[in-house]
């Protein structure tokens, strides 16, 4: 149901999804009638990979997580994620209002043993033709040293089950040398360069806001405000460039020509972030995502789901999560809108 | 003598400087012998407006600030500073490593009354065609909330004196209401809402990353941690789009069918941050900045001195400044590479 389109996109790309993944099977979670109405007109009523599951609530975009949280329980939301914690689904996906998804999930699914605060993790394409991994990209807006070594460590388990690889682990600064950052930041190369020492992480050291996209690491770790300002600053240049594009024919045109390379660019098949942390696999889809956007988001929990993620983030996170005192710390603040 | 490039760079700029501003003079500061063979390489040894100044040291771009504060004490950078403390010089411009511009200008020229720390203000382009103002871009990564307000009346000033109206004021955040955001911006929004309610400044609210380019506001503040890692972010991507468009012939015919449309988002034009809070005018080009970028940074200059900035800070920082308690505090630190 969520996301700024509703059915009409989330749909689409379901099918397109099972089209492409003859071995998947899906549960649409929301008001049946409007759901069943939308699988007719894609002549997919029948599909036999498709089942509906009644909800009669929606979170709506600009719900307050309280809202989402304590009023509306039988919200298509909620309903999903009840679904991954009583192991009918095991893994869910929603386009809607990212901060009750997060605090939804946290409430439904209870956050992992020995992780503080959950994390989200989006991902971006960069020079090399790789992923970027970032995060947290707004579920945590001020955070302790010991918050951006769990991420660190998050995302580094997620790459790592995604792309087969181990990953290399930047830490976002204001410059590379180890005496510049904020002190949070100063205070976490320490914590991140000694798991490097010690075998458990591949530490490469600070990077900078255009590493990013240089693709100098593989997993970029900051808090959630610098994540969520940075990122939404890079979904606003990127719009004032398709904007140009569409200014005159000849402009139109040039971006024609150029529509093969300009793919490369393409934000909508790196839309999928995973909400890390949790004892379940969550995705969030940008809530403007089209059906190609959102297929993609699928397509991500749906391969972590097959690559046994949660399994490897509980069996890591076990080993190489640090302890810390503060474990049932209530600063946690969700926040992204 | 500064930048990437040095004087191949900066002088043919402050030649073409010359050109289009017929009322203007610069004393070029560097090595004597080798701005003068630049000079005489562009026919320009005996330009009436131009004095050479001549400096024995060069701060290097990779110089630790210390180094360049008590080591190098005839550099250019510090010898151009010097002109403006004496008043031989409106303006200085450099496009030097920031972090020993903004010591050095510190050192030299001193913080104005009421100011507690100098701030970097950058300008991007945005959607609605006119420049944003950003600051602080850096010097500051660890700040108060004072300070945040602080930054907002200064490039509330510098907004108004270089644009001939007065600017909305945004405050840079996780989301647009008051609720959200970290600790310190929470903090902020009230001190820069009360200046609103009396008048002071024209406070908008909380903006987020991508109100930067949608020109949602004139002044976009925020601490000098988020705007380093903001704007290096922007860089980032604009380099990998200007990338893509290298990649094929269609790819490159397409850039320059769109190179008029292309041109707004020039960040070129918008070179030259001003360093505001000090007794003094400096403006910071970009390191990699070509000819026709840095001649926009000494325009920039030009312009602020035209225009009486500095007077124009004294008098409204006097007015509008709050008083803080910790003016001399030690904590500023300066850290942008």
């Amino acid at each position: 149901m969520g996301g700024d389109h509703g059915p009409s996109v989330t749909i689409p790309a379901a099918l397109a999804f099972l089209k492409h993944e003859p071995d998947a099977e899906l549960i649409l979670v929301g008001l049946e009638d409007q759901v069943r109405a939308e699988l007719k007109k894609h002549h997919a009523a029948d599909n036999p990979r498709v089942k509906v599951h009644n909800a009669t609530e929606v979170v709506a975009m600009d719900d307050p997580v309280e809202v989402a949280l304590r009023r509306k329980k039988d919200s298509s939301m909620r309903v999903a994620i009840e679904l991954v914690k009583e192991g009918q689904a095991r893994a869910c996906v929603s386009a809607g209002n990212t901060g009750a998804l997060m605090a939804i999930s946290r409430y439904v699914l209870k956050t992992m043993a020995d992780v503080d605060r959950p994390a989200i993790c989006s991902i971006l394409p960069n020079m090399k033709g790789g992923p970027t991994y970032m995060l947290d990209l707004g579920a945590n807006v001020d955070c302790e040293p010991h918050h951006l070594h769990q991420f660190a460590i998050m995302g580094a388990v997620l790459f790592e089950a995604m792309e087969h690889r181990r990953p290399s682990i930047g830490l976002l600064n204001v410059g590379t040398e180890e005496i510049k950052g904020n002190e949070v930041v100063k205070a976490t190369a320490p914590l991140l360069r000694a798991d490097h020492e010690r075998g458990k992480l591949n530490f490469y050291g600070n990077v900078e806001g255009n590493d990013i996209f240089k693709g100098t690491v593989d997993v970029v770790v900051c808090d959630g405000f610098v994540g969520n300002v940075t990122l939404k600053a890079i979904e606003g240049v990127s719009r004032f460039f398709k904007s140009v594009f569409m200014e005159t024919t000849m402009s139109k045109l040039g971006a024609l020509l150029a529509r093969k390379s300009l793919k490369k660019l393409n934000p909508e098949s790196y839309n999928g972030a995973g909400l890390l942390g949790l004892k379940g696999l969550v995705f969030k889809s940008h809530g403007g995502a089209s059906a190609f956007a959102f297929e993609w988001a699928i397509k991500r929990a749906y391969n972590a789901a097959q690559y046994n993620v949660q399994e490897q983030l509980s069996a890591m996170i076990a080993e190489l999560m640090p302890r810390t005192p503060d474990s049932q710390a209530p600063g946690s603040t969700i926040q992204q809108g």
